[in-house]
């Protein structure tokens, strides 16, 4: 399969969130036909379809049945519920989703071709991301259909991987940890600052320095702070000073304790 | 007092560990004399006084008097325990300690000029900082001395402040939150990934990510994931995954019932 053949697919979107967003604007830019965009509302189904000079609908029964790829990227939810609609007349076709959490197999007795299209990213209105660097990860039912998927992928990525459900389950899983949590992680030390009249601003460049590290230094050897020092004095103050924070307190105890046993290789 | 004056000032390190190597080389760098350095190991003493062409003595009696500012920057228990010590024959010159945790008053009645020289940050060996960048607080029994600290650090840093000791005490708490923790979900997350075959490489796209969202979103706004998403059958298939994982599955309950109810300003 060469570049030149698969920018003549013509390509569906089902969904219009901002993962479907990022990813059908860097197709559209790539070269790639993006022929319709589907969204239960209109504005979002609308803007996305403007930006990639596609038709839009917003009634699942009008979707194209001539596209040669459909993109199904719905809130987990509403994915798994319009299903037997999404499948129907698309025969021959390869539909794909774009859900790390969703294992392959819910395609499975529905259509023939079908497969996931993984980009490992956390995506937001009102914020462009560099699509280049992105992980894809890729998994179909067919072998042609998984090249087929790496090769639209490598277009748009220079990080593309293969993976099975497990595995892209398990790669939301710890994405879910190392962006969800340590986003509300941030919220909360913002929650603190606010309360002694100190600006946010001064955490970024310890933000900033503590996700440069864990390019440059093993995780372990880059931890640093009271817990991993076994700084018993310090510990107990810090849980003081947080009593009429349950929530903090509470994490705070959880995430200490599990420094000390993961620095004793427990 | 201009900078010609301060860098006349002749600097002791007590203490010779991540914080004291960075923060002594800028001091050093940017043209102030550092008379000698502390350590209780030899090597570590050695070690730093050669990178800042100063002595070095292992021996507490042998530290000198004659220096006009002393940066102590000891553990927080070794500190306290060698108060009466450090602040012996020392009438006259400044002495100042630089961790977030510590009250100024542990000074109180010990000596008479004191005060705190606090960079935020994280520090680590085998990996240098930027010290332009990191925010500087500072405090001081005499307004004079917090007046010669802040011209000190802003020699080193473009990012000076005054804070008092709750304040600072609540800075380095919040620090806890967004380096020390967050780096500990960093090495979950290798620790799941490791575990189905999968590099932590990939991850670190999404860790940037993070981190330069805060810098440009809201945090709250750009909270993403199944937690803010209220999407249960996420949450509890992830939890599932976690049923041989006890102390993450803990801390994916307590984070993520927290992101929902901070969601909801609560």
């Amino acid at each position: 399969m060469i570049e030149k053949d698969i920018k003549k697919l013509s390509i569906a979107f089902l969904g219009a969130g901002n993962l479907a967003v990022n990813l059908a604007q860097s197709l559209y830019r790539n070269g790639f036909e993006i022929v319709q965009v589907y969204s239960r509302t209109e504005e979002s189904a609308r803007s996305l379809a403007d930006k990639v000079k596609s038709e839009w609908v917003t009634d699942l029964k009008k979707v194209t049945s001539k596209a040669s790829l459909y993109i199904v990227s719905l809130k987990d939810s509403a994915f798994m519920e319009l299903l037997p609609q999404i499948v129907e007349g698309k025969n021959g076709a390869l539909l794909v989703h774009t859900a790390g959490s969703i294992h392959i197999r819910i395609w499975e007795g529905k259509t023939d071709r079908y497969g996931v299209f993984y980009p490992m990213q956390t995506f937001s209105k009102r914020r462009e991301v560099n699509v280049k660097e992105i992980p894809f990860f890729i998994e179909a039912a067919r072998k042609e259909d998984a090249e087929l998927l790496k090769a639209i992928a490598s277009v748009l990525s220079d990080s593309v991987f293969e993976a099975d459900s497990l595995q892209r389950k398990n790669l939301h899983l710890a994405a879910v940890f190392a962006c969800n949590f340590t986003n509300h992680i941030y919220v909360l030390a913002a929650d603190l600052l606010k309360k002694y009249d100190l600006p946010f601003e001064v955490m970024l460049p310890l933000i900033d320095e503590t996700a440069r590290k864990a390019h440059e230094l093993p995780l372990l050897e880059a931890q640093t702070g009271p817990a991993i020092r076994y700084d018993e004095h310090v510990i107990r103050e810090q849980l003081e000073m947080l009593s009429d924070e349950p929530a903090m307190k509470e994490i705070y105890r959880v995430l200490s304790e599990n420094i000390q046993k993961r620095s004793q290789g427990k």
